[in-house]
């Protein structure tokens, strides 16, 4: 007998049909012998319907009230699964975050879990019942409710799954598995069986969609085995069938890893840049200008200072595209008044290309091969930023799909590798 | 300076338009200086919506888990709510039943309220919060969120207020008060600008939708000031001209009654009956058909127990239609066995016709004159329940309207009465 964790997304959970699917599938788990928790997103649609109501009424929205009303979606979810699961003869109580409860920092719309209590999922499980517990939220220590931000439904499921010592969390999903590059763009996108936990938090944070990049920083914490598979398959497929699929996330690198260099080209079109130009270069000023914007909960990615000329730099960061008028708000309101600036600028039309591997590590050239490769498309970069596992560029959004296509074949990920 | 709660229904609630308008209304009565605390009900047909969605997925879902979902229509109504009343430039906080807390009882889907706790709210309004809480629900002591069923947000804003101790508290709605009868029925229908608790109880436990049952109990047992008025005014007219508008409940009647003798003609078509035929009269017999249906937590409204003969009775009740189906359940399948009866005979075609007034305490021969109306447009009278102040006939639904209208002529109710 097993202990999972399921984590099921809005498309999964999209139609009363859909749900039943769902039911079925969790069902068919538990009269296997397992112990199951289910971790649902809102019905597809539903976030968005909601949050749009509210900046229906204000631009500006408060974010406590929003978290307040973001979470009902997931809520609806968990209470239609538990009638679903109830329907199939399986016994099923559903959780909202505060009722386990999850507690969550304050930081509304984009809250991070601080514990999660035990004792009553355990008791309902002991008790064989399949515990159902809304995904995306919790509650701060005043008994507010908060919200983890898009895809946060996976950072529950995972976070759940390390708090309860789950033997694997399965995403279920609309895609079946991790793939080297988005098939949609390069139809010779391979899957993988297995991937370096590593790797995953790179591909995750550089927008490949498959799981929230928090849910991979928890599995890794915990050392949780997390498998994205897809939930599109036969809801009654074979168990040993359905067991093994999809993509691993893997702590051991040694015993499972495909012996690639580069595992897969990431991107990310969800990216804006500023760039204050002509700053005095001295002590702090990164700190003056980035301070303010960290203050503001503003997420920066990639921030590049240039080599000073008569004392002045450029300096130029990106951030999501969701929160470029609040930085560029912050920078003008907060950090210009306080520094000298020759000109403030901003584009909106740049993206993220990276390629990601593990094999990186023990292999010179690299970087030089995907620049060339670009060079070769006539594809100038703007701005790079490199780790132990990844190497990315900020080029202009239109050649997105251009880069990854030049960059899969360059790297020769088609192929499966030869260990 | 007073403190008033203000409760709004769905239809005030409908849109973000009208949503907008409820916070331009509020923050009349803020910039006036009085607190306030509001109530709203989920947005119009969303909770239909919900539990629609339930239903779908099972014919007989489980209660906890359609509390778990109906209760989300008002807590995003609660968000929005707050947001429209901060961009109104308006402190506002919204609190879900189970953040206040709003105790109730474990009966889900029709759950009664316990108790209030107000420290929460308290302090919001004096550091200058309008306080936004749920319809509609509580938690129960086990941290269960549970609903109050149907109409329930009347009965937590009166709740709420006799807890806070307001000054009064306003029901927002599409009605501007509480009328004769349905005007929708007999256009000369007048609207009354008070009414006594015990008649407002008649009146809205025979069916007129204006307020929900027990938000008129709740009234009584604290001796709240509560007035139904209308919504759909211009949120901006005169405080002067909309604080005495509507109608109001009191508790005090000599002062402020009417002289009528009959108030209203109340109705109600959501009425099923269900007969016990040839069942042995003897003592007990009544417990023993009605006692499993009370423990259905199924209400029970007409009963009557015909004249024996040769030791056997017909017996007969109504049920609300929606609780039709599970009343006749429990009679075939608990009451039945234990008992000998001829026949069980079902009807979903009948309704109530109900003249309310206090004044008929100290009138004789009002029910033969409601009696001798009814002959003489050739309705049948199936069942007849009497009260002090009101006197109810179940009819064949048909003739409803009919009834109706003959009733409100004959009882003089299209003019005011003369003190």
């Amino acid at each position: 007998m097993g202990f999972y964790v399921h984590k099921y997304g809005g498309t999964s959970m999209g139609s009363v049909e859909r749900i039943k699917n769902v039911a079925k599938r969790v069902a068919k788990w538990v009269r296997a012998g397992h112990q199951i928790v289910v971790v649902p997103s809102a019905m597809s649609g539903e976030t968005n319907r909601l949050l749009g109501l509210a900046k229906e009424i204000s631009a500006n929205p408060d974010p406590r009230e929003l978290d307040m009303i973001a979470s009902t979606g997931e809520q609806v979810s968990v209470g239609l699964l538990a009638i679903a699961l109830q329907a199939e003869g399986i016994q099923a109580v559903s959780y909202a975050g505060w009722q386990v409860p999850i507690i969550t920092d304050s930081a509304y719309t984009k809250a991070r879990i601080q514990s999660i209590d035990d004792d009553k999922v355990r008791n309902d499980l002991n008790a064989g019942k399949v515990v159902v517990i809304t995904g995306f939220q919790g509650v701060d220590n005043n008994g507010n409710i908060s919200t983890l931000g898009r895809g946060g439904s996976d950072t529950s499921a995972v976070a759940v799954a390390a708090a309860l010592k789950a033997d694997e969390c399965l995403i279920y999903t609309d895609v079946d598995g991790v793939y080297t590059t988005d098939p949609r763009i390069v139809p010779e996108a391979r899957k993988l069986g297995v991937i370096s936990f590593e790797e995953m938090i790179e591909m995750a944070s550089l927008g490949s969609k498959v799981l929230q990049i928090r849910s991979v920083e928890f599995a890794g914490k915990y050392r949780m085995p997390t498998r994205v598979l897809s939930s599109l398959t036969d809801p009654l497929m074979p168990l040993e069938q359905e067991m093994p699929s999809g993509t691993l996330i893997t702590f051991e690198e040694d015993e499972h890893m495909e012996a690639a260099v580069i595992s897969g080209i990431a991107f990310s079109r969800d990216e804006a840049k500023i760039t204050i130009m002509g700053v005095p270069d001295k002590p702090g000023i990164a700190y003056q200008i980035l301070g303010p914007v960290a203050d503001a909960n503003i997420d920066v990615d990639v921030i590049i200072q240039n080599q000073s000329v008569n004392g002045l730099t450029d300096f130029s960061f990106t951030v999501s595209r969701g929160e470029y008028s609040k930085a560029m708000e912050v920078i003008n309101s907060v950090v210009k008044p306080g520094i000298h600036a020759r000109e403030i600028i901003g584009d909106t039309k740049v993206c993220k290309v990276s390629a990601v591997g593990i094999g990186m590590r023990s292999h010179v050239g690299i970087a030089a091969q995907m620049f060339r490769t670009l060079s070769e498309e006539g594809i100038n970069i703007q701005m790079i930023s490199t780790s132990e596992i990844k190497i990315s560029v900020v080029i202009e959004d239109k050649y997105m799909e251009l880069a990854v296509r030049a960059l899969h074949k360059a790297f020769g990920l088609e192929a499966a590798p030869v260990a």
